[in-house]
């Protein structure tokens, strides 16, 4: 097989999708971490904005190729490597799969990410708690939606669909550890912590944490 | 043919882009407009709500199904009715032109749409200018991404990936009428502005612009 380097940074929650991806698979891969912060961030080297013009992590190195987006990244290994499949087989299953997954990649994350805090900071100066308070509000508009969808679909099971874990919960779980570190009270959302604990009792979830990345700090 | 409804909203970029994914592929399809200011936001009823429990736009209905995500529905659509093809038939195309998709979906667009504008003007009070140097910016910044990666791929051809509209200009398309918008000098990226001319020149383009919509104002 060919080698699989996954440029990571053990607090990015894009990665963290791929990481979950990865095991899920049981792909062997390693693990080359992008500081986000240090050294001003190391995804603005002109070593790594040559993999990436986008200066964001993950990218993705499977032999000669190199891919960008953690969605894309997470489509192509369901692609290259289909067994156990991240999305279901019929074309209305996958639909409702990567909408969910979109709702956390696309409506919630973007708004919450380093990148956008660094503005508020540094344009706007916006101060620290506003910046938490716009950070949450987003994880609540994102996930009350999220949890209508999964109460309301009889497609929803253990997982986000069904009873094997899929794109959805690869972007949720992620999502989940994020509102934690803000402090958002998951109360409200009862089954999405259920699928959250559910994943969370899976050995290729566990090990995609990032407290147990080699790049955690302290 | 079971029918094909579309919710959309003129001005939508997101609904723009599955206008554009409908006409390429020729499919008969209503449109249902869902006026986003109008009534306090129409996306708000609890007619819509019960459609998109995210209560944005586009939503899709074909026959029973009812499909949320403007990326998830350009999938379902490509996968149900494949010919012509949105994505390339091999994993590393497809996976390159779901990442040029997905730098516009996820890292442009959720940053600029009205929803966040409202929250900075009502929340925040920030003036108008200051919401448009915001919108710019990010503009800017994925645009220069995309620009690099078309400029540096071999597989760039008259449009994003090769010789035939994909997902990609399903999604830059409309992009680059929001760029448009707000006055955003595009002669940074001429690749990009190469592509959007010739996209503009196929009749599936032309009739899924905002302009030539039942519901756009004058």
């Amino acid at each position: 097989m060919e080698p699989i380097e996954l440029f990571s940074y053990w607090r990015s929650s894009a990665a963290y999708r791929v990481r979950i991806g990865l095991n899920l698979k049981g792909l062997p891969h390693q693990i080359t971490p992008v500081h986000l912060v240090r050294d001003g961030g190391q995804q603005h080297t002109d070593a790594y904005a040559a993999l990436n013009p986008q200066e964001l992590v993950p990218t993705l190195r499977h032999g000669a190729r190199v891919l960008t987006q953690s969605m894309a990244i997470l489509e192509y290994l369901d692609e290259v490597f289909p067994d156990p499949a991240l999305l279901p087989h019929d074309a209305e299953g996958r639909a409702r799969v990567r909408a969910l997954a979109q709702l956390v990649a696309c409506d919630i994350h973007p708004l919450n990410n380093l990148r956008v805090m660094q503005f508020f900071g540094d344009t706007w100066n916006v101060p620290a708690p506003e910046r938490d308070d716009w950070t949450r509000h987003w994880m609540r508009v994102g996930l009350e939606a999220m949890e209508r969808m999964l109460v309301e679909s009889v497609d929803t099971g253990r997982y986000c669909h069904g009873d094997s874990p899929s794109l959805a919960d690869c972007c949720l779980v992620p999502q989940l550890y994020n509102a934690r570190r803000f402090n958002l009270d998951l109360a409200p959302y009862p089954t999405i912590a259920r699928i959250d604990a559910a994943c969370a009792a899976l050995p290729a979830f566990d090990a995609a944490r990032p407290e147990v990345q080699a790049d955690a700090s302290a």
